[in-house]
């Protein structure tokens, strides 16, 4: 089951420096496991910002939820979560 | 280079039933020709709207207007349009 | 998986009576099919609007997909989807 | 009377941990001495967010103000009440 | 129980005169009844708008719901809801 | 000459308790002169929120201005003024 | 007692030629008329806009309330009441 | 040329207070400099608002801004500018 | 002197498409007359919309609005204007 | 290939006066080289404003993410990228 989520990351500004490169870092591995699992089928940069547009693959709105608050980065975040589903004109059964 | 395109589809309701069955058989058309082409990459429904979220993998900015003003269903619709990059954190080279 | 839907209605002014009677009638014997399923587990009315807050239980994003863009109404339609999950406070296992 | 009631919780990142601990968990006996009675009828939360959906069933305008006024985290939360009544669609006199 | 009711009105601009002025006339005369019965309580007029603040005093949202959608003008109106209480300051145990 | 005034509290987190007590004390103090002298015609808490719904009965703009920027708790204060007047349906000359 | 008042005008597209002409032109009189009065105090043009920003000087909400409803392109305007006083820092007691 | 130039102002809570009065003598000093050079036009406070609508005439846009960015309080202004012209219907050469 | 201008054309579907094209030849014609005088510095497209952002090179207030208003598609134009002037930090005495 | 770029600068209050100066002095250093090599187009002053309206002319979306996020005074900016093409009317080929 699809779900876009976009995430707009705001660290602020008094964060100390080895907190924030931990932080990406376990972001980082986190995100890595759950694109090698199929889960967080695609990510991509939105231009100019500190954000990300995502395509999940889940069982249920609560393994997403599980995940999403999970996240290290997740306190510093703010989600848009929308519910998707295939599209009737599109050639293949399942785009993932 | 990829965008995130978001269509949000009004028909108006005074439409001609054939007139729709027409429009929607040639938007159709087109966007199975551009997906096997590879240049409208993803499609999905969102639940519960007459509207998809799409991400397009194009040449320039000039082709991306050019796609999108030549839709068949391009006059009814309201059309969202977010440059995107790759994720410094994806596994993948080119996560289309 | 449940999700909170909330319709707004707005029939427009030049509808036929009959047709607007015909369309009412045909929602509600739509909705109180979903409702014996037990996949449109709540529906309140919005006090002051011509509007609804409903709780649906389905399989998918893609049965709830299917059955909003069924209804009778939905031509007429504003839609708000959101995903839920279960509430880690609730003493219920699963507060449908 | 049944209200629909939208909370979303915002604590502060200089918040001693013991001190957050202590609120969610009064909170959450608040919360669940409230769902015994049936006064706070339903909770969800909402997909990855820190917020949930409640429906609340209460005597007057008054002891809604003063149950959410009262709760511990509610200095912390953004509060949207919706006032509802019986959809008259429902096949049940009172879903609650 | 007190609601805040903001009502606007927009009539369309094809209606007919005739039309127009029955359905003020109707409207007036239930507004009247019911600033008799002490339901109404408040009503202003918004300067330089169609649109007027109203205060209800009523039994529940029920009740509430059943007096906005049957006003003659309400198929026009576009209404807004908010549940008050009595403030605690007041040296009136009422303020109504 | 009657003006809706809408006031949101935010007090500081920060903010010493005995500090919020002199002021929350100040301000009923001269929130009862006002309506013992009729300025401050009529109070109502919102529900759920720290916000009041005003109705101010003034001699004229200014001293709106001067009495609204007096209150003691006017810095913590988001103040929305709604100039009024009477609605020609009312059966009161002055619907104060 | 001033007010700033700002009006978006939007004729509809199938209004007859001389009717327009015949509204604009008795708005401008009776525009005119209140300028000479000293009650329409001024009047700007948004550059690019067919709306204007004015000051108005009345006795009372009432009177504005008169006067803006009782234009000949009301029907057609969007306005927006702001209730204005004297600057303290002015130089002038009255800056009208 | 004629602007509006909107200023909203929001001094920090935890400015010292005889920060605070220095730096609006200084602007109270600035402004009647401008007011008596006719450049500052107009200048009226919102009611119930720390804010002013002001009314400026100057040679250029860069005029303007170089007038606004210097104003002692600016580091704590939002301000709004719009590009006003004489309306057609003006009894009056120039309504300044 | 320099403004941003942003216009969203939005040509009524039941148009002729004679009237349609007489109106952009128009809109051309008068554009392109404004480009070689130098006062319409720059237009460009926006990817995916029937809209531009425009750089204006006026002698006053009153010419941009004069301009604005005689364009043939302005009655179907929504329009945002925004004053600019020179960059501090430019090579540039003037970046027109 | 175009994109209109909106930069809006918010340096934090308590930021040290050297710092400040140390960060605008790279950021202008940073634009002219850009400025120079032609990719930063143009730049304007939005009028009142710490702001800019800027249009960058860039091989590709990854091009400009790498620009703007590496600006010295990126992260205290609110950024708005929007993709532009060539303007069919427009005389010239390409304007930049």
């Amino acid at each position: 089951m699809l779900f876009k989520v976009e995430m707009i990351v705001a660290l602020p500004r008094d964060i100390a420096p080895e907190e924030a490169d931990r932080l990406k870092a376990a972001e980082k591995e986190k995100f890595q496991e759950l694109q090698r699992a199929g889960t967080w089928r695609h990510i991509w940069r939105v231009v100019g910002q500190y954000a990300n547009v995502s395509i999940f693959d889940v069982e249920s709105n609560q393994q997403l939820h599980d995940i999403l608050t999970a996240l290290p980065l997740y306190p510093f975040m703010t989600v848009t979560v929308t519910a998707l589903c295939r599209h009737p004109s599109s050639l293949h059964d399942d785009d993932r």
